[in-house]
Protein backbone atom coordinates (compact mmCIF):
# COMPACT_ATOMS: atom_id res chain seq x y z
CA UNK A 1 0.00 0.00 0.00
CA UNK A 2 1.15 3.65 -0.69
CA UNK A 3 0.01 6.94 -0.50
CA UNK A 4 -0.20 7.85 -4.41
CA UNK A 5 -3.24 4.49 -4.55
CA UNK A 6 -4.55 3.91 -0.94
CA UNK A 7 -7.89 5.04 -0.33
CA UNK A 8 -9.58 5.92 2.63
CA UNK A 9 -11.73 3.80 2.04
CA UNK A 10 -9.30 0.59 1.97
CA UNK A 11 -7.25 1.63 4.92
CA UNK A 12 -10.32 1.15 7.04
CA UNK A 13 -11.11 -2.54 5.56
CA UNK A 14 -7.74 -2.95 6.22
CA UNK A 15 -8.16 -2.30 9.76
CA UNK A 16 -11.82 -3.29 10.45
CA UNK A 17 -10.63 -6.59 8.96
CA UNK A 18 -8.17 -6.72 11.90
CA UNK A 19 -10.24 -5.50 14.05
CA UNK A 20 -12.91 -8.18 13.54
CA UNK A 21 -10.73 -10.88 13.79
CA UNK A 22 -9.83 -9.88 17.28
CA UNK A 23 -13.31 -9.56 18.44
CA UNK A 24 -12.32 -5.45 19.33
CA UNK A 25 -14.84 -3.82 17.86
CA UNK A 26 -16.80 -4.62 21.84
CA UNK A 27 -14.03 -2.22 23.49
CA UNK A 28 -14.18 0.42 20.86
CA UNK A 29 -16.93 3.25 21.61
CA UNK A 30 -15.81 6.51 20.33
CA UNK A 31 -15.28 7.80 23.65
CA UNK A 32 -12.44 4.96 24.23
CA UNK A 33 -10.95 6.05 20.80
CA UNK A 34 -11.21 9.78 21.56
CA UNK A 35 -8.70 8.27 24.17
CA UNK A 36 -6.38 5.92 22.49
CA UNK A 37 -5.92 8.47 19.80
CA UNK A 38 -4.57 10.88 22.49
CA UNK A 39 -2.38 8.20 24.09
CA UNK A 40 -0.62 7.75 20.82
CA UNK A 41 -0.30 11.54 20.09
CA UNK A 42 1.37 11.68 23.08
CA UNK A 43 3.88 8.48 22.09
CA UNK A 44 4.54 10.58 19.18
CA UNK A 45 5.38 13.46 20.64
CA UNK A 46 8.09 11.85 22.86
CA UNK A 47 10.52 10.89 20.17
CA UNK A 48 10.35 14.35 20.01
CA UNK A 49 10.98 15.66 23.18
CA UNK A 50 14.32 17.67 23.85
CA UNK A 51 15.00 18.03 20.34
CA UNK A 52 16.28 21.49 18.55
CA UNK A 53 15.02 23.96 16.18
CA UNK A 54 17.92 23.74 13.84
CA UNK A 55 19.31 20.04 14.93
CA UNK A 56 17.98 16.70 13.70
CA UNK A 57 14.13 15.79 14.70
CA UNK A 58 13.89 13.36 16.49
CA UNK A 59 17.26 14.50 18.77
CA UNK A 60 18.35 10.66 18.91
CA UNK A 61 19.06 8.69 15.65
CA UNK A 62 18.20 5.73 17.09
CA UNK A 63 14.53 6.89 17.90
CA UNK A 64 14.15 7.32 14.07
CA UNK A 65 12.40 3.74 12.90
CA UNK A 66 9.59 4.33 15.44
CA UNK A 67 8.82 7.74 13.96
CA UNK A 68 6.65 5.87 11.10
CA UNK A 69 5.10 3.28 13.59
CA UNK A 70 3.98 5.80 16.12
CA UNK A 71 2.48 7.94 13.36
CA UNK A 72 1.12 5.01 12.22
CA UNK A 73 -0.60 4.05 15.40
CA UNK A 74 -2.23 7.41 15.46
CA UNK A 75 -3.72 7.12 12.02
CA UNK A 76 -5.07 3.55 12.45
CA UNK A 77 -6.78 5.12 16.05
CA UNK A 78 -8.57 7.89 14.51
CA UNK A 79 -9.26 5.64 11.41
CA UNK A 80 -11.16 3.36 13.93
CA UNK A 81 -12.58 6.25 15.66
CA UNK A 82 -13.96 7.33 12.53
CA UNK A 83 -14.96 4.11 12.13
CA UNK A 84 -17.26 3.70 14.83
CA UNK A 85 -18.47 7.72 15.46
CA UNK A 86 -19.84 7.74 11.40
CA UNK A 87 -17.68 10.04 10.15
CA UNK A 88 -16.36 10.34 5.96
CA UNK A 89 -12.59 11.55 7.05
CA UNK A 90 -11.86 12.57 3.66
CA UNK A 91 -14.86 14.70 3.69
CA UNK A 92 -14.28 16.24 7.00
CA UNK A 93 -11.27 17.42 5.98
CA UNK A 94 -12.39 18.79 2.85
CA UNK A 95 -14.76 20.99 4.77
CA UNK A 96 -12.38 21.36 7.12
CA UNK A 97 -10.17 23.15 4.85
CA UNK A 98 -12.88 24.97 3.03
CA UNK A 99 -13.68 26.71 6.43
CA UNK A 100 -9.95 27.22 7.59
CA UNK A 101 -9.81 29.02 4.02
CA UNK A 102 -12.36 31.75 5.49
CA UNK A 103 -10.66 32.14 8.89
CA UNK A 104 -7.37 32.01 7.58
CA UNK A 105 -7.93 34.47 4.67
CA UNK A 106 -4.81 34.75 2.26
CA UNK A 107 -3.19 37.88 2.63
CA UNK A 108 -4.01 38.22 6.33
CA UNK A 109 -2.66 34.65 7.60
CA UNK A 110 0.22 34.38 4.87
CA UNK A 111 3.44 33.43 7.33
CA UNK A 112 1.85 33.84 10.26
CA UNK A 113 1.31 31.15 13.09
CA UNK A 114 -1.74 33.16 15.12
CA UNK A 115 -4.94 31.53 15.86
CA UNK A 116 -8.15 32.88 13.75
CA UNK A 117 -8.93 34.78 16.38
CA UNK A 118 -5.63 36.42 17.14
CA UNK A 119 -5.49 37.49 13.23
CA UNK A 120 -6.14 41.45 13.51
CA UNK A 121 -7.65 43.82 10.45
CA UNK B 1 -14.18 14.14 -1.76
CA UNK B 2 -14.89 10.94 0.39
CA UNK B 3 -13.75 8.34 1.63
CA UNK B 4 -14.35 5.38 -0.93
CA UNK B 5 -12.64 7.49 -3.77
CA UNK B 6 -9.84 9.72 -2.13
CA UNK B 7 -6.45 8.58 -2.39
CA UNK B 8 -3.83 9.50 0.39
CA UNK B 9 -2.34 11.78 -2.07
CA UNK B 10 -4.82 13.52 -2.85
CA UNK B 11 -5.45 14.97 0.78
CA UNK B 12 -1.78 15.81 1.29
CA UNK B 13 -2.16 17.34 -1.66
CA UNK B 14 -5.13 19.30 -1.01
CA UNK B 15 -3.34 20.18 2.62
CA UNK B 16 0.36 20.98 1.26
CA UNK B 17 -1.50 23.57 -1.34
CA UNK B 18 -3.54 25.37 1.77
CA UNK B 19 -0.14 25.45 3.18
CA UNK B 20 1.96 27.35 0.81
CA UNK B 21 -0.85 29.66 -0.21
CA UNK B 22 -0.30 30.99 3.21
CA UNK B 23 3.61 30.24 3.51
CA UNK B 24 3.06 28.11 6.69
CA UNK B 25 5.77 25.97 5.80
CA UNK B 26 8.97 27.61 8.03
CA UNK B 27 6.68 26.64 10.42
CA UNK B 28 6.54 22.93 10.18
CA UNK B 29 9.02 21.22 11.71
CA UNK B 30 8.21 17.79 12.21
CA UNK B 31 8.70 19.11 16.48
CA UNK B 32 6.41 21.65 15.84
CA UNK B 33 3.75 19.15 14.17
CA UNK B 34 3.89 16.60 16.82
CA UNK B 35 2.99 18.99 18.97
CA UNK B 36 -0.06 20.43 17.25
CA UNK B 37 -1.15 16.76 16.62
CA UNK B 38 -1.19 16.17 20.45
CA UNK B 39 -2.66 19.59 20.88
CA UNK B 40 -5.43 18.40 18.10
CA UNK B 41 -6.11 15.12 19.68
CA UNK B 42 -6.72 17.03 23.38
CA UNK B 43 -9.61 18.94 21.92
CA UNK B 44 -11.16 16.06 20.19
CA UNK B 45 -10.73 14.16 23.16
CA UNK B 46 -11.94 17.07 25.27
CA UNK B 47 -16.17 16.43 23.23
CA UNK B 48 -16.38 13.40 25.29
CA UNK B 49 -15.28 14.16 28.97
CA UNK B 50 -17.93 12.98 31.09
CA UNK B 51 -19.48 10.76 28.81
CA UNK B 52 -20.94 7.35 30.26
CA UNK B 53 -19.69 3.86 28.44
CA UNK B 54 -23.90 3.25 28.17
CA UNK B 55 -24.68 6.73 27.29
CA UNK B 56 -24.66 9.11 24.01
CA UNK B 57 -21.44 10.09 23.15
CA UNK B 58 -20.36 13.16 23.52
CA UNK B 59 -22.20 13.46 26.56
CA UNK B 60 -23.52 16.85 24.94
CA UNK B 61 -25.42 16.85 21.94
CA UNK B 62 -24.86 20.49 20.81
CA UNK B 63 -21.03 19.42 20.96
CA UNK B 64 -21.90 16.67 17.70
CA UNK B 65 -21.26 18.60 14.58
CA UNK B 66 -17.55 19.73 16.28
CA UNK B 67 -16.56 15.60 16.21
CA UNK B 68 -16.13 15.43 12.53
CA UNK B 69 -14.11 19.19 12.72
CA UNK B 70 -11.93 17.96 15.50
CA UNK B 71 -11.47 14.57 13.76
CA UNK B 72 -10.25 16.51 10.66
CA UNK B 73 -7.66 18.68 12.60
CA UNK B 74 -6.04 15.60 13.65
CA UNK B 75 -5.63 14.30 10.09
CA UNK B 76 -4.74 17.18 8.24
CA UNK B 77 -1.99 17.66 11.31
CA UNK B 78 -0.80 14.45 11.28
CA UNK B 79 -0.49 14.79 6.99
CA UNK B 80 1.47 17.66 7.67
CA UNK B 81 3.67 16.34 9.63
CA UNK B 82 4.07 12.96 7.43
CA UNK B 83 4.73 15.14 4.76
CA UNK B 84 7.72 16.97 6.53
CA UNK B 85 8.71 13.60 8.16
CA UNK B 86 8.73 12.33 4.85
CA UNK B 87 6.60 9.50 5.66
CA UNK B 88 3.90 7.50 3.37
CA UNK B 89 1.46 6.93 5.70
CA UNK B 90 -0.26 3.82 3.56
CA UNK B 91 2.83 2.16 3.79
CA UNK B 92 3.19 2.99 7.23
CA UNK B 93 0.10 1.49 8.03
CA UNK B 94 0.44 -1.54 6.57
CA UNK B 95 3.55 -1.86 7.64
CA UNK B 96 2.31 -1.36 11.10
CA UNK B 97 -0.51 -3.70 10.67
CA UNK B 98 1.79 -6.69 9.61
CA UNK B 99 3.20 -6.11 12.74
CA UNK B 100 0.65 -5.46 15.08
CA UNK B 101 -0.77 -9.18 13.79
CA UNK B 102 2.48 -10.87 14.87
CA UNK B 103 2.75 -9.26 18.19
CA UNK B 104 -1.66 -9.76 18.64
CA UNK B 105 -2.30 -13.10 17.49
CA UNK B 106 -5.84 -14.05 16.92
CA UNK B 107 -5.65 -16.69 19.12
CA UNK B 108 -4.31 -14.98 22.22
CA UNK B 109 -5.65 -11.31 21.32
CA UNK B 110 -8.99 -12.59 20.68
CA UNK B 111 -11.86 -10.35 23.07
CA UNK B 112 -9.13 -9.38 24.87
CA UNK B 113 -7.52 -5.30 25.01
CA UNK B 114 -4.38 -6.26 26.88
CA UNK B 115 -1.01 -4.74 25.52
CA UNK B 116 1.18 -6.98 23.91
CA UNK B 117 3.30 -8.08 26.81
CA UNK B 118 0.58 -8.43 28.97
CA UNK B 119 -0.61 -11.62 26.76
CA UNK B 120 -0.01 -14.70 28.57
CA UNK B 121 0.27 -18.41 27.34
CA UNK C 1 6.79 13.37 52.31
CA UNK C 2 3.86 13.40 52.44
CA UNK C 3 0.73 15.56 51.37
CA UNK C 4 -0.13 16.36 54.43
CA UNK C 5 3.15 18.62 55.45
CA UNK C 6 4.79 19.05 52.39
CA UNK C 7 4.50 22.44 51.20
CA UNK C 8 4.72 23.07 47.11
CA UNK C 9 8.31 25.05 47.33
CA UNK C 10 9.68 21.70 49.28
CA UNK C 11 8.91 19.51 45.95
CA UNK C 12 10.01 22.31 44.06
CA UNK C 13 13.33 22.54 46.02
CA UNK C 14 13.97 18.75 45.71
CA UNK C 15 13.06 18.78 41.84
CA UNK C 16 15.04 21.97 41.09
CA UNK C 17 18.17 20.50 42.97
CA UNK C 18 17.94 17.25 41.04
CA UNK C 19 17.91 19.08 37.81
CA UNK C 20 20.91 21.07 39.19
CA UNK C 21 23.07 17.80 39.68
CA UNK C 22 22.48 16.55 36.28
CA UNK C 23 22.54 20.31 34.65
CA UNK C 24 19.49 19.13 32.68
CA UNK C 25 18.39 23.42 32.99
CA UNK C 26 19.68 23.60 29.82
CA UNK C 27 16.68 22.07 27.73
CA UNK C 28 13.83 23.14 30.51
CA UNK C 29 12.83 25.96 28.46
CA UNK C 30 8.89 26.19 28.69
CA UNK C 31 8.05 25.01 25.66
CA UNK C 32 9.83 21.87 25.92
CA UNK C 33 8.78 21.40 29.36
CA UNK C 34 5.05 21.68 28.46
CA UNK C 35 5.38 19.35 25.56
CA UNK C 36 6.55 16.78 28.44
CA UNK C 37 3.73 17.50 30.48
CA UNK C 38 1.83 16.44 27.43
CA UNK C 39 3.57 13.40 27.33
CA UNK C 40 3.44 12.06 30.66
CA UNK C 41 -0.16 12.87 31.05
CA UNK C 42 -0.38 10.35 27.53
CA UNK C 43 1.10 7.94 29.81
CA UNK C 44 -1.25 8.50 32.64
CA UNK C 45 -3.86 8.09 30.57
CA UNK C 46 -2.83 5.10 28.59
CA UNK C 47 -3.02 2.83 32.18
CA UNK C 48 -6.77 3.43 31.99
CA UNK C 49 -7.28 2.55 28.23
CA UNK C 50 -10.25 -0.29 27.77
CA UNK C 51 -11.31 0.83 31.66
CA UNK C 52 -15.24 0.27 32.16
CA UNK C 53 -17.06 2.67 34.10
CA UNK C 54 -18.10 0.37 36.48
CA UNK C 55 -15.56 -1.84 36.52
CA UNK C 56 -11.75 -1.73 38.25
CA UNK C 57 -9.79 1.16 37.11
CA UNK C 58 -7.41 0.37 35.58
CA UNK C 59 -8.50 -2.39 33.80
CA UNK C 60 -5.38 -4.89 34.71
CA UNK C 61 -4.76 -5.33 38.30
CA UNK C 62 -0.67 -5.61 37.24
CA UNK C 63 -0.52 -1.65 35.82
CA UNK C 64 -1.58 -0.35 39.73
CA UNK C 65 1.75 0.46 40.65
CA UNK C 66 2.56 2.52 37.87
CA UNK C 67 -0.15 4.86 38.67
CA UNK C 68 1.19 6.88 41.30
CA UNK C 69 4.61 6.94 39.10
CA UNK C 70 2.95 8.28 35.79
CA UNK C 71 0.83 10.62 38.23
CA UNK C 72 4.11 11.82 39.89
CA UNK C 73 6.31 12.36 36.38
CA UNK C 74 3.31 14.42 35.24
CA UNK C 75 3.59 16.55 38.67
CA UNK C 76 7.60 16.60 38.64
CA UNK C 77 7.02 17.86 35.32
CA UNK C 78 4.28 20.67 35.69
CA UNK C 79 6.31 21.79 38.79
CA UNK C 80 9.53 22.50 36.38
CA UNK C 81 7.60 24.29 34.32
CA UNK C 82 6.19 26.57 36.78
CA UNK C 83 10.18 27.18 37.66
CA UNK C 84 10.75 28.09 34.23
CA UNK C 85 7.53 30.39 33.34
CA UNK C 86 7.97 31.49 36.67
CA UNK C 87 4.51 30.68 38.44
CA UNK C 88 3.28 30.62 41.79
CA UNK C 89 1.49 27.16 41.50
CA UNK C 90 -0.01 27.50 44.86
CA UNK C 91 -1.51 31.09 43.79
CA UNK C 92 -2.36 29.73 40.17
CA UNK C 93 -4.90 27.30 41.35
CA UNK C 94 -6.48 29.42 44.08
CA UNK C 95 -6.82 32.14 41.55
CA UNK C 96 -7.99 29.91 39.22
CA UNK C 97 -10.89 28.59 41.59
CA UNK C 98 -11.76 31.77 42.34
CA UNK C 99 -12.68 32.21 38.74
CA UNK C 100 -14.35 29.07 38.15
CA UNK C 101 -16.40 29.77 41.28
CA UNK C 102 -18.05 32.57 38.82
CA UNK C 103 -17.81 30.64 36.08
CA UNK C 104 -19.48 27.60 37.80
CA UNK C 105 -22.18 29.27 40.47
CA UNK C 106 -23.25 26.30 42.42
CA UNK C 107 -26.77 26.33 42.01
CA UNK C 108 -26.19 26.37 37.91
CA UNK C 109 -23.52 23.81 37.87
CA UNK C 110 -24.62 21.13 40.71
CA UNK C 111 -24.48 17.98 39.42
CA UNK C 112 -23.81 18.94 35.86
CA UNK C 113 -20.28 18.52 34.00
CA UNK C 114 -21.10 21.27 30.98
CA UNK C 115 -18.37 23.98 30.01
CA UNK C 116 -19.70 27.33 31.70
CA UNK C 117 -20.63 28.58 27.94
CA UNK C 118 -23.37 25.14 27.55
CA UNK C 119 -24.91 26.15 31.33
CA UNK C 120 -28.25 27.88 30.51
CA UNK C 121 -29.81 30.58 32.60
CA UNK D 1 -1.83 30.63 48.92
CA UNK D 2 1.50 30.04 47.96
CA UNK D 3 4.07 28.23 47.73
CA UNK D 4 6.00 28.50 49.91
CA UNK D 5 3.54 28.17 52.60
CA UNK D 6 1.02 26.00 51.17
CA UNK D 7 0.82 22.06 51.26
CA UNK D 8 -0.64 19.70 48.68
CA UNK D 9 -3.10 18.79 51.54
CA UNK D 10 -4.41 22.18 51.63
CA UNK D 11 -4.52 22.17 48.14
CA UNK D 12 -6.47 19.36 48.03
CA UNK D 13 -9.05 20.67 51.06
CA UNK D 14 -9.59 23.49 48.56
CA UNK D 15 -10.17 21.32 45.66
CA UNK D 16 -12.46 18.74 47.19
CA UNK D 17 -14.56 21.66 49.02
CA UNK D 18 -14.92 23.22 45.58
CA UNK D 19 -16.03 19.99 43.82
CA UNK D 20 -18.64 19.07 46.58
CA UNK D 21 -20.02 21.95 46.16
CA UNK D 22 -21.28 21.19 42.77
CA UNK D 23 -21.42 17.26 43.57
CA UNK D 24 -19.52 16.59 41.03
CA UNK D 25 -17.83 13.88 42.65
CA UNK D 26 -19.90 11.15 40.68
CA UNK D 27 -18.32 12.00 37.19
CA UNK D 28 -14.44 11.64 38.89
CA UNK D 29 -14.33 8.40 38.29
CA UNK D 30 -9.72 7.91 37.95
CA UNK D 31 -10.29 7.30 34.16
CA UNK D 32 -12.52 9.98 33.52
CA UNK D 33 -10.18 12.27 35.75
CA UNK D 34 -6.70 11.22 33.57
CA UNK D 35 -8.82 11.96 30.71
CA UNK D 36 -9.48 15.24 31.68
CA UNK D 37 -5.40 15.74 32.76
CA UNK D 38 -4.45 15.05 28.98
CA UNK D 39 -7.01 17.89 27.85
CA UNK D 40 -5.61 20.08 30.10
CA UNK D 41 -2.48 19.44 28.89
CA UNK D 42 -3.03 19.94 25.73
CA UNK D 43 -4.30 23.15 26.63
CA UNK D 44 -1.02 24.37 28.31
CA UNK D 45 0.86 23.17 25.41
CA UNK D 46 -1.21 24.83 22.44
CA UNK D 47 -0.12 27.78 23.83
CA UNK D 48 3.41 26.73 23.03
CA UNK D 49 2.84 26.34 19.50
CA UNK D 50 5.03 27.54 16.91
CA UNK D 51 6.92 29.59 19.45
CA UNK D 52 11.37 29.33 18.56
CA UNK D 53 13.86 27.70 20.82
CA UNK D 54 15.16 31.15 21.40
CA UNK D 55 12.87 33.25 21.16
CA UNK D 56 9.78 34.58 23.37
CA UNK D 57 7.66 31.66 25.20
CA UNK D 58 4.41 31.79 24.10
CA UNK D 59 5.42 33.39 20.80
CA UNK D 60 2.67 35.22 21.08
CA UNK D 61 2.38 38.16 24.15
CA UNK D 62 -1.48 37.89 24.41
CA UNK D 63 -1.20 34.47 25.53
CA UNK D 64 1.15 34.89 28.50
CA UNK D 65 -1.58 35.69 31.55
CA UNK D 66 -3.77 32.27 29.95
CA UNK D 67 -0.01 30.32 31.08
CA UNK D 68 -0.55 30.08 34.52
CA UNK D 69 -4.16 29.62 34.53
CA UNK D 70 -4.13 26.60 32.33
CA UNK D 71 -0.76 25.28 34.30
CA UNK D 72 -3.43 25.57 37.07
CA UNK D 73 -5.66 23.75 35.48
CA UNK D 74 -3.55 20.48 35.09
CA UNK D 75 -2.67 20.98 38.88
CA UNK D 76 -6.45 21.03 39.94
CA UNK D 77 -7.15 18.07 37.56
CA UNK D 78 -4.05 15.98 38.97
CA UNK D 79 -5.44 16.75 42.22
CA UNK D 80 -8.26 15.35 41.71
CA UNK D 81 -7.06 12.11 40.00
CA UNK D 82 -5.36 11.81 43.44
CA UNK D 83 -8.28 12.29 45.53
CA UNK D 84 -10.00 9.44 43.48
CA UNK D 85 -7.08 7.11 43.18
CA UNK D 86 -5.59 7.12 46.34
CA UNK D 87 -2.50 8.79 45.73
CA UNK D 88 -0.32 10.71 47.99
CA UNK D 89 1.14 12.67 45.41
CA UNK D 90 4.50 13.92 47.73
CA UNK D 91 4.97 10.68 48.54
CA UNK D 92 4.38 9.39 44.86
CA UNK D 93 6.87 12.11 43.65
CA UNK D 94 9.49 11.24 46.44
CA UNK D 95 9.69 7.89 45.27
CA UNK D 96 10.06 8.47 41.49
CA UNK D 97 12.66 11.22 42.29
CA UNK D 98 14.82 8.48 43.82
CA UNK D 99 13.74 5.96 41.78
CA UNK D 100 14.91 8.23 38.69
CA UNK D 101 17.88 8.97 40.62
CA UNK D 102 19.40 5.38 40.17
CA UNK D 103 18.00 5.64 36.31
CA UNK D 104 19.81 8.08 35.67
CA UNK D 105 23.25 8.39 37.70
CA UNK D 106 24.45 11.55 37.82
CA UNK D 107 27.93 10.57 35.63
CA UNK D 108 25.88 9.73 33.28
CA UNK D 109 23.13 11.67 32.56
CA UNK D 110 24.71 15.20 33.81
CA UNK D 111 23.80 17.69 30.32
CA UNK D 112 22.52 14.31 28.29
CA UNK D 113 18.58 14.29 27.86
CA UNK D 114 18.02 10.60 26.78
CA UNK D 115 15.55 8.03 28.19
CA UNK D 116 17.20 5.55 30.82
CA UNK D 117 17.84 3.17 28.20
CA UNK D 118 19.08 5.42 25.71
CA UNK D 119 22.42 6.05 27.95
CA UNK D 120 24.85 3.20 27.28
CA UNK D 121 27.93 2.56 29.46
Amino acid sequence: MNDETTTIAQLRQRITTFNDERDWGQYHSPRNLAMAVSVEAGELLELFLWSADGGPQPAVESRGPRVAEEAADVAITLLNFCERAGIDLADAIDSKLDANAVRYPVDKARGRMLKHDELDG
